[in-house]
């Protein structure tokens, strides 16, 4: 296992602290706890958001807490969620008399947590709304769209929603704008290697050596196919059709595009990705707004990327491109 | 060799279809050469600065061309220097009667062939001066600093350079700042995992499962030291002492600090790595303005690491703190 790390079970931890201590000016922790992080830049009345998930994502969850983006965090352990006492904590640090919205992806253990970290917070008189991120296309047919996991498309929610908050929107319309965000985004991914889990020690799966798995999750979640390695342009079609497909898109629509590494997959890759992308784009008639290639959702040293797409309209256009500043991720406005 | 692309001999050319693509308002070619980019948005007057190099290691050196940073660069196949021609094209493009400056790195190739463009430049009438970098403290001893190979920290000498120029400074003051940053920046690598050139096929290097090599090139070029894998803290102290006690800092100095990933290692491993970073530079006294930790210089899907250091003064640290803006790398003013 080749990882440059000290002991496994300081892993979260001592990653967090080289977080911390790389943005000093920006992020802080509360309640005593490391993996309570919020935003020290508070931006008086603004509806709080927080957001929430396991380690071994990065940038997910924590690298978008920042100015535009998310208020707080709260950190689990690689591939666990927080506990929802943690969630809790976050809430009572960010609410500023506005409420708090609760971003998160749709697995068990998360929904569980943050389901009740929201009643908790109801007790202490916050209110709490919630927006479940979940558009993976290869996790859930048509039709059983609730099945579906969150993944990179993630990032578009947080930062449509964290740029209406800026606004000093209302909790009611910064959820209406997350959950619209959310309903227009589809995700494909595909694997190429596995990672390891620090404390696990052996990798997640195992695919051979002229293999691919195209819609394996961000966990090692099975994908719908596994096959020979496909050239990019083949890879590229079997991820964006059912993407395309899916919402589905017609002619004249507006998208953004976010060609995302999982970790250890080269940036000569993804935009030799984007090229076909936005060849296929073009054919169809799709106009493309705005590209993000880069790591946005990663499983440490896994092998592999996902492409998502957003479809716009004028105002999630408009809250794309605004301005925005975290540790992991800084856009002017557009 | 499981690498998301089409034909080996096309990995190139379709990766550079892909970043023009995904960033139609920003780079253009010139000379009807896929090679040759420049930033589109020029700024009247201005001292122009050309990079190039080889392949494989975006955001090296393409990604770096944008506001703030570079006005052109040439690009050559995977780990081979771009041709004199194609860096002459690159210097007219973008000379606007104040001359342009070089700035690439330490390889035998690239000087060769940035020499004779110079040469043709000065023919045509453009005044041209180079900043060749290398601050590799691992390919050179003390005193034989000009063997010392181009990496990561080519990255502050292009940031340095490109705000200076961006003030409309003169080409002798932007070469000033450009040799004082390269001056003033050191860097060590570790590898854990080789890379494979797309039309070689087989990795570059092999590093037995629980061996690292302190030193390292980002071509796999040998390094000083292989042994086993050590624990984080470990390697970063091989790493950052040799940093430190070549320039030599003392007490009070000022610094900015990168954690680059060459490609494969996640960005959870690089935060652990700067938690004791910072650990040590505070106990020697050592004030450190802005950390940067990503990916500024890769080696494809090599696994591995560099620090680098760039000692700060008044000028130094003025013209890091401004805005840039590259599809690769964005800040605003800090």
């Amino acid at each position: 296992m080749k990882k440059i790390m000290n002991k496994a079970e300081d892993f979260v931890d001592e990653m967090i602290e080289g977080i911390l201590a790389a943005n000093p000016g920006e992020l802080a922790t509360v309640a005593d706890d490391l993996r309570c992080v919020v935003n020290k830049n508070k931006m008086a009345g603004k509806v709080g958001i927080a957001t929430g998930g396991g380690s071994g994502h990065l940038p997910l969850f924590l690298g978008y807490v920042g100015d535009g983006m998310l208020d707080g965090c709260s950190v689990g352990g690689v591939f666990q969620s927080p506990s929802s006492v943690q969630m809790l904590e976050v809430t009572k640090a960010i609410d500023q008399g506005a409420g708090v919205l609760y971003i998160y992806g749709n697995y068990g253990g998360d929904i569980l947590n943050f389901d009740m970290a929201a009643e908790m917070a109801d007790v202490e008189g916050i209110r709490v709304e919630q927006v479940v991120a979940g558009e993976d296309v290869a996790s859930g047919p048509k039709g059983e769209e609730s099945k579906r996991r969150g993944v990179a498309g993630i990032f578009y929610v947080y930062k449509i929603a964290g740029a209406k908050a800026a606004e000093l929107a209302t909790l009611d319309e910064v959820k209406r704008v997350a959950a619209k965000a959310a309903a227009n985004v589809r995700t494909m991914g595909v694997a190429l290697s596995p990672c390891i889990v620090p404390e696990v020690g052996k990798p997640s799966f195992t695919l051979n050596e002229d293999e691919m798995e195209i819609g394996m999750g961000i966990h090692g979640e099975p994908g719908i196919r596994r096959g020979k390695l496909k050239p990019a342009d083949g890879i590229v079609d079997e991820m964006l059709i059912p993407i395309l497909d899916d919402l589905p898109y017609v002619r004249g629509d507006e998208v953004s595009v976010l060609i995302n590494g999982l970790g250890a997959t080269p940036k000569e890759e993804l935009y030799i990705m984007y090229r076909w992308v936005g060849q296929v784009l073009a054919e169809k008639g799709i106009k493309v707004f705005k590209v993000y290639i880069g790591e946005f959702a990663t499983s440490m040293e896994m092998a592999g990327a996902s492409i998502s797409l957003i479809k716009l309209d004028d105002e999630l256009r408009d809250l794309l491109s605004k301005p925005a500043h975290t540790p992991f991720f800084e856009q002017k406005q557009l």
